[in-house]
């Protein structure tokens, strides 16, 4: 049984605190989310203890003895969450979070990196990044894959999702229904892009000592080819149905890894993929692909029984034990 | 650099010990195996100090002040190798080995195993059993995979070689040209027998918190249904082609987990494939499959990392952060 704190109360937040109820793994002792303050986090949360209010920020929790961990599900940008990161650190519990960034945190801020890492070595306690992608399909599952291997020459990787039964904001997110004018300017703005993959480039490029002498990420629009629908309306033939974003390391001009990730209406054979140009050659697919959503806060409360086994320190998940699923059948 | 020891000198460990020294990932400062006693090493693997010469026992092997690990690829039952992981551990050095048994070696023998992880916790150093099968496909792989789940149900993973290509010492293994009769009579000497499938079967459930009731394991010919070729002769229709084995974790006559394991001449798709049923519900194959000679010694030289990183003790697959393949490409 563990006892955690919930930073922040949006979607991800909300149903990682539910599944964590119905999955019976422990007691929510706190919650934290600003929108929310004051309320119970049983009027968010079905079955959270009615006596948990809402607070505001950190300082305004009591009660922080026998926490063991917090999941934080904020933003994706570091310097956003570092504050969170660092006084949870100062109030003794290890922290599991969603932050993009956070997957491999070294590439955009080694400095603000290098401080969590020596907070959580004296707290002795564990922060760790995790997530579906970035988080485990474009980096810790392909690094994974090449320990059967002798020499790996490549790493190519790729998710590609049929938006059609996702939820409207995703598929605002991606950019459906837009024209190609507005689809740009949503570019140009930064809404529009997908938080991850150049750190999931650099994880698998770092992890698998890979040398790279250059790296890029583009985004393109996919466009509908014939007139679709979806949740936001219809999408004329030629406006964009998604987004398709892809993220390369080269040395000497040569491809050595490879990312692909592409989201859109009507999408076909949405699946996540593994090729290795490796000895012996590997190719993995995950059929169907894996579903974004419910994965992401399934492998946020699995990291939980990881991070409490890991040495103390900032983490990525390729330190750590992987995480499984403890499932009670009879709950 | 690793400093290792090589026990074990079999085609397994001669190959262990030739790729750690083409992937320059260190010394090989010391050999044991009683069959080549007092032959230099260099004679087996190419490469080798010329100054090592193979000791017939770990008593017979000077010098272990600066080693870091043993590679052990000596047998696949435990009592086997006890004695020398328990001397391993006295010596001081961490150990990773092929032995099947030791992929789950609390299943078959709960004591051995608790001998050694005592004495392991008190050298301060790591016992870990590693592979490919027992060892990452039908059990480190499918508990990985569930890092995404909310709940699992059942757990279904197979291995489905093609047995044309290998070498004709696993052929005879698996019982290929024999006639029914003479299959039958090398299932009852034990001598056909894939050693491991139960070993997968328990770490699942015992990882993934399964409770199960009862299990089996079966093993039966893989029927020749035309004539066929292989390396050890033809194989007419009605004989043996290969073998297939499947272990079954039940629960009130229910199938919670199920491994199957077949090998044979001629065999169709080949491949290594996990499904679980879950939410979300995933699929995932390696088609193919993982080439089962290249990937043993490749995931035993990886996992040289993980067991430098981990926690002393005996260790399994599921404790250890996932061994990854780190290649000098300009090697």
């Amino acid at each position: 049984m563990v006892r955690i704190v919930q930073v922040g109360l949006g979607p991800l937040g909300v149903r990682a605190a539910r599944e964590f109820l119905e999955r019976d793994m422990g007691r929510i002792v706190g919650a934290v989310d600003p929108v929310h303050a004051g309320r119970p986090l049983a009027e968010l949360v079905e079955g959270a203890d009615p006596a948990v209010t809402i607070a505001p920020d950190l300082a305004s929790l009591g009660c922080w003895g026998d926490t063991d961990a917090a999941i934080v599900t904020t933003r994706s940008a570091l310097p956003d969450c570092f504050e969170t990161l660092r006084d949870l650190l100062g109030l003794g519990v290890h922290v599991v979070s969603s932050c993009e960034e956070l997957s491999y945190p070294w590439l955009q801020h080694p400095i603000m990196s290098q401080e969590l890492h020596e907070r959580a070595v004296k707290a002795r306690r564990v922060v760790l990044g995790t997530g579906i992608n970035p988080g485990f399909l474009l980096d810790t599952f392909p690094v994974a894959l090449t320990g059967v291997c002798h020499t790996v020459r490549r790493v190519v990787a790729g998710r590609v999702q049929d938006a059609t039964t996702r939820r409207i904001p995703f598929q605002k997110k991606i950019g459906a229904t837009l024209s190609m004018e507005a689809f740009q300017a949503e570019v140009e703005k930064g809404t529009l892009r997908h938080v991850g993959l150049p750190e999931s480039l650099h994880f698998i490029c770092h992890y698998l000592s890979i040398p790279f002498d250059d790296w890029s990420e583009t985004l393109e629009p996919v466009v509908a080819e014939r007139d679709l629908e979806c949740g936001l309306g219809p999408i004329p033939a030629g406006h964009a149905a998604g987004v398709r974003q892809v993220a390369v390391a080269t040395r000497g001009g040569e491809e050595v890894v490879r990312l692909e990730f592409q989201a859109a209406i009507g999408q076909a054979e949405p699946r996540d993929w593994v090729e290795l140009d490796s000895d012996p050659p590997l190719r993995a697919v995950i059929e169907g692909g894996v579903h974004g959503d419910a994965a992401t806060t399934s492998i946020l409360l699995n990291a939980i029984g990881s991070v409490r086994e890991a040495e103390p320190g900032l983490r990525t998940m390729a330190d750590v034990r992987p995480p499984r699923c403890q499932v009670r059948r009879d709950a």
